[in-house]
């Protein structure tokens, strides 16, 4: 161990170099080489700006631009071998831009702290994963559409407590699916929005005594505008946050999806088919074919929740400004920004594929007494109240159990032991046709009404 | 036992009555009851539009109306006994009704069901707590910007890893404060312009048969619209977990905020002091006077994010549309709008009563090398490259630390050992207030920004 | 507002009385007060200590112990009407005391604080919780041993992926979920061990000056020891975090089991029934019976893991010793000790009244080339290499989807189509009996075994 | 892509290839790899018993035995490129083994399935990882251990609330570290109990039908015995979250140690000094050396707590057995393994180097009326009862705070106005030596106290 920091950037004071696990240990230029793009970008609008203010002159920031697009070719083209001792992205490339074109690389830093570039590079890089995110759940939401307009006539039980409740169409079925994906869309802009400012220039804690430009740094780098206050811009995690319960809700949403992929897979529902190519086999069992791609992305939805939780615990508790704590918002925020892009191209690869096996949808949903509502509204609308109608047929269900027989499928005589009200015309509100065309309203099932929201939906994503 | 629900409203088709203890466990009424003057509101809407559209005449809807308002006294004067039997608010409010009004009653429920009910229920009752929410944040902010205008140009230490790091303003560091809050701010309103859409008419999941507008109830209780998708409705718990990220990240910046009032108001650091009347005793320790009520936020920051994890994880994996797991959703909801009001008040009431110890944060603020970035930017001026004047400083502060003087303590001489580059113009970089009056411009802690920044607050919130 | 805290016990050096809102929000009396009688019992035997130690005497001793005896009856019997300015259950008590049995009362705190009291309190508290939740926990690992003895043959289809698998019986599946819960007792044996620890005595933080004999106060409440070190003693929640971890995987695995119902129960699985008395109706559809109680345990799952955050976020970051936040740890973990009572008594009033559809059952497991594996193992005896026979199998089962047979419904001539090995005795290897009773070793499915490892497991929980 | 999975060991009955996409979302090989040491001791004790069985003959088993020992060499020389098409370790070591020796490879997965594969892979995976952490544990415990004793008779102040509460020493302080510590290490070991034994022989999910003796692979592998039920080997996930549950804790701990760490190197508290080595500095401000140890350790309880919510909600609903989900099983818990091997690492070379500044600990101990409880104590010795005792030195402080003077630099006479009693033998219980020594019980902070609890910690460590 030599007695100085020498490769470090900030040894003067030190009488002792770091031990060699304490280096690696808290060094993060494993992960955050990631960031070299958007840390090379801020760079060099820092580098301009320096420039207009007089600290830089033009052949500076030539040198400097010119230096940092180098290492921008050899960070795409695997050309840099990242360095642990210079700890992060950041020191590594001015490192090396110091090594290209001598003392001027160490002019960049000026009137600038790794706390306010950090907070810069994560943003940026953040902003660039929000809009390839929002282009694929845009993607997902019109494959969802075309099926619900594809099948919008589709008819399938409807559950509640997974018991069989009333029909509904797969169309129908599909939308509330897509609604769940605009609530994540819509937060998703609003994450945007709010995170799509600039810290750049609160530089350590409490802003910099160079005559920097924050608006200018700002617009170059397609922020809205500065942050308000420097002790905030440095230790403010909230955009990893609020990113990451975007994406927790998103994922929750398809753990749904995914739950309901799976039981219409299985034997005992059968309603739906995916396409070889999205399922796997088992080493073991020569018959298994198996919805593996849902499967695994409701497993990725602890994977998510779980780094939303140790992004708060994170948190919790820190006094301003900076603390090393911060570095720890970098692999969560990371691997569920990866996370999402493979769950939606996942699914919006695999939701355009769904078959349905119609016949054995229709067919589940003749059973289980799925128009009992609609023989309860009928006998409403023949004078009964509800509360009354709902225990008239209450009883014809329970007669049906013991006698193996659906609704539809009893006697008119059968049906008139339970009130004399019934006639003939009560077949008519017994088919699932007829039960599905009734809910005939905004938000309804009927596949008019399921057309007409399929075109809405359609019209929003097109914006 | 006996061997029918007598009691409930939907025993129609059951054999045996349900088992007391399962009753018990199954009912919500425990808890569901302080819904009741939203679910009174959601009724008398229901009961007009049915009354439009002709399915309760005018005498009924009147009777209806009559009914719950007597009803909504009754609960107000603590008149009601809540019955477990009756299972949640809803059954109980309705067979209540049928007992003042008869038959009547028992149409009230048509066109509806307990789905889309609770629904809107809780969207009713979480926009009212919004609403009372947002006042309380705005006052806690309003006193933030108070206090920083008072104390624009009072030095203390900031702080980075807990170093001391560069001279800051109290009013720097209180408008950190307020921006976490404004962020939180903007994240409600999102919150509550998303949750404002009314699942009414969803009924059970798939809509109804009767000639309902939705349009109308969506608009007498205040709503944006209704929701698009009967399925999605009645399974849709999004706006409770959006609020609880919403607090999640509101309490832990309170919990930073808690952590710091607690460091400040210790021994070690003794930069202000609470009034007693936030502060309680010891029972065994005569001297003691604990910050109580930020160590209690603090804590309370663990109940929020559980809340919240606990929200997640309840929804995770659910295939639509209700399922009876849905009704956790409401003791966290609960509970997490009972904290944030709680620990709002708290803060409000407590940040405009802070009292600074002005001298001890000055002196702190003169210890611990706090303008040796000063000095590096110095150099720089005087055309040292940055990562070089860096070291220079480096080395002044290693001879500091030996020698027990700071920067602006050594002599000219004492300086010049580390560059002669140095001259007497140093010393004026090395005050604090130099340094503070120096960080100018737009989010710096100089005190003509700090005001400024406290100007531009002030106007937001005032919006 | 009094200038002093006048009813605190610890308003000497104050100088303006609690803010109202302030005595509430930190008080915990509205859910600390449960812990009457575990704190009676603690004082008591803490009073008969400073009696051996001659801080009390006699007659003391006396009057302080039927005074808490009498204060004991009062909370039973409903009669105390605790106060929010006295902060706590503990000063609610000593005050009470003091009220019946003048200064001697005010002796009963010397040697000891709030903070150790408490601390005290909670692990009597949760001791005695434990050790109910044990019996309940064995009550239904009973009631799934009989269930499994009575079904160790009815055959059902084994799944993975919920596609079908390979066949099992009913009670092999029973025994799973006894496994699960043979490890979360296993679990709660250890929490209880670990936690038995007597911290009373180690006062407000550092011990106490009082010739205090801690071992006898561990003695006389039932712990094994004291605990070793004061500072510690005081600010420890282990015990809390322990618990709601091994109920965090209790209700985990609950909720698997509860999945599990609910799709048994569903018409599409069909494989079970569950009494009345454990479901609950709809308030719109009457022919609804949905099974309320797995659902609900389903969620409650959410609930608990939220506690189980709430607790580890809480104590994140603390110094030592106490800290006012420690007060929020008794809410989760008294809901957590209450919702897995009331989970395990649902379960284990539910499991012994399932009825299975045997016949369902084993129409399921027939179908999806369940013994598909049995035909690979088949060819593997003969000769052929794994992975090979893996292959042939699966063409027998492309054939058998096209063709819409079974493999046991096929001839032996069109399997030889896929290999010629095969030959007429390959039917006994197809059919589900042959299949489960051919895997008969420990662990696995084979009737027998399923017999044996009930009576392993009867054997070890009558322990 | 081609029509038939070439590649797979499963792509019998498929008729389409896996997805590009697919194939690699759900490969496991990118983070199982690490597993192949395990793997191939897994299958070496599977191939061993599969030849006892008769299954494989000896020349059979030989050439596996060697084949499996040069893939663990080209495994550690870094010679295997690992394959997404043959989706993880298992079926890369397969494909490899049979390479090398042809169809006698093919042999080698009979009897077993990958899903009790994998269990048996990470069971002995964590055993490792739980003996080398139990190693580092012990090794920091020592270090604490032995800076307890250097410190027993240090004097600094307690805190409770971070206010001064009594003194305390140094290292009665640390052994409370240590007492947190050693309930970590007695989960640890109940962890390593229960979760060691056998899944192998579970096979798929139901056992096999081949002769398997899983005794044999159970002693071979170092497991205590086989587990008894097949369907929950597969399935069951308990090992991996109970041992997040030991580090989530065990992180807390060290949250609230790093705490401290962080507060004491303060400029404020100035208590202890941390070597150079274990500290970083600033790319901006010269002077910084931060605590970056504590610091990270801190924030990575974050990580670790994140990754036990993530185990759960995986877990949370899934039916039995095996689903694909229980992949994402590997990365949290092998993140967790790695985050805590590093943080003990660090604490274990850091402790043993904390460098206290006694002067400032001593001084700062004085300030605060830290011995007001001895006041108290005293008061009642003379016969005052507590509670008036507390009211009393609660009034001496108000006066000191007034007065600018602590309790013991008041004169006689002072003292007497708030109680006659006081007499001049006071002042022996008010200094800081008085105070210490007198808790001199089991557990308190009297010197002598502390070198014996101190003695008994090591001699429990070294069992």
């Amino acid at each position: 161990m030599s007695d100085k920091n020498e490769s470090t950037m900030w040894g003067g004071r030190f009488t002792e170099a770091t031990d060699t696990f304490v280096e690696r240990f808290t060094a993060s230029i494993q992960f955050d080489q990631r960031l070299f793009h958007h840390d090379i970008n801020g760079s060099i609008a820092h580098a301009k700006m320096l420039n207009k203010a007089g600290v830089l002159n033009d052949e500076e920031l030539s040198a400097i631009e010119t230096g940092l697009e180098e290492i921008r070719q050899d960070a795409i083209n695997g050309n840099i071998e990242w360095s642990i001792q210079l700890e992060d992205v950041h020191m590594n490339i001015e490192a090396r831009l110091t090594d290209k074109i001598g003392i001027t690389g160490k002019k960049l830093h000026t009137g600038r702290s790794r706390n306010d570039q950090v907070a810069t590079d994560i943003r940026l890089y953040l902003r660039d994963a929000i809009d390839a995110i929002a282009i694929e759940l845009r993607r997902l939401q019109s494959g969802l559409i075309t099926q619900a307009e594809i099948y919008a006539d589709a008819i399938m039980p409807g559950f509640t407590h997974l018991q069989t409740a009333q029909p509904v169409t797969f169309g129908h079925h599909l939308l509330a699916w897509n609604e769940m994906l605009e609530r994540d869309y819509s937060r998703l802009m609003d994450c945007r929005k709010r995170m799509n400012q600039s810290p750049l220039g609160a530089a350590a804690l409490a802003g910099t005594t160079y005559p920097i430009d924050r608006e200018l740094t700002a617009s170059l780098l397609g922020f809205d505008k500065p942050t308000e206050n420097s002790l905030d811009s440095v230790s403010d995690r909230d955009f990893a946050i609020e990113f990451n319960a975007f994406a927790s809700i998103l994922l929750m949403h398809l753990s749904r999806c995914s739950e309901e992929l799976i039981l219409w897979t299985s034997a005992q529902f059968n309603f739906i088919d995916l396409p070889d190519r999205f399922c796997t086999g088992s080493s073991i069992m020569p018959q298994k074919k198996n919805p593996d791609v849902p499967e695994l992305v409701r497993g990725k939805t602890g994977r998510v929740i779980g780094h939303l939780t140790s992004l708060l615990v994170l948190m919790k508790g820190q006094p301003l400004a900076y603390n090393k704590d911060n570095q720890e918002d970098k692999e969560p925020l990371f691997d569920t920004i990866d996370t999402v892009q493979d769950c939606l191209k996942a699914f919006a690869d695999m939701v355009p594929a769904i078959q349905i096996k119609g016949d054995g949808m229709y067919e589940a949903a003749k059973r289980g007494f799925s128009t009992a509502t609609d023989l309860a509204d009928y006998l409403v609308r023949k004078g009964v109240a509800f509360r009354d109608a709902h225990e008239i047929v209450g009883q014809s269900v329970a007669y049906g159990i013991d006698s193996g027989k659906d609704l539809s499928e009893m006697t008119l005589k059968e049906l008139q032991q339970f009130s004399d009200i019934i006639t003939d015309d009560v077949f008519d509100v017994l088919t699932l046709e007829g039960s599905v065309a009734a809910r005939n309203h905004i938000g309804g099932t009927a596949p008019q009404q399921v057309r007409a929201a399929a075109a809405r939906a359609r019209q929003l994503i097109a914006k």
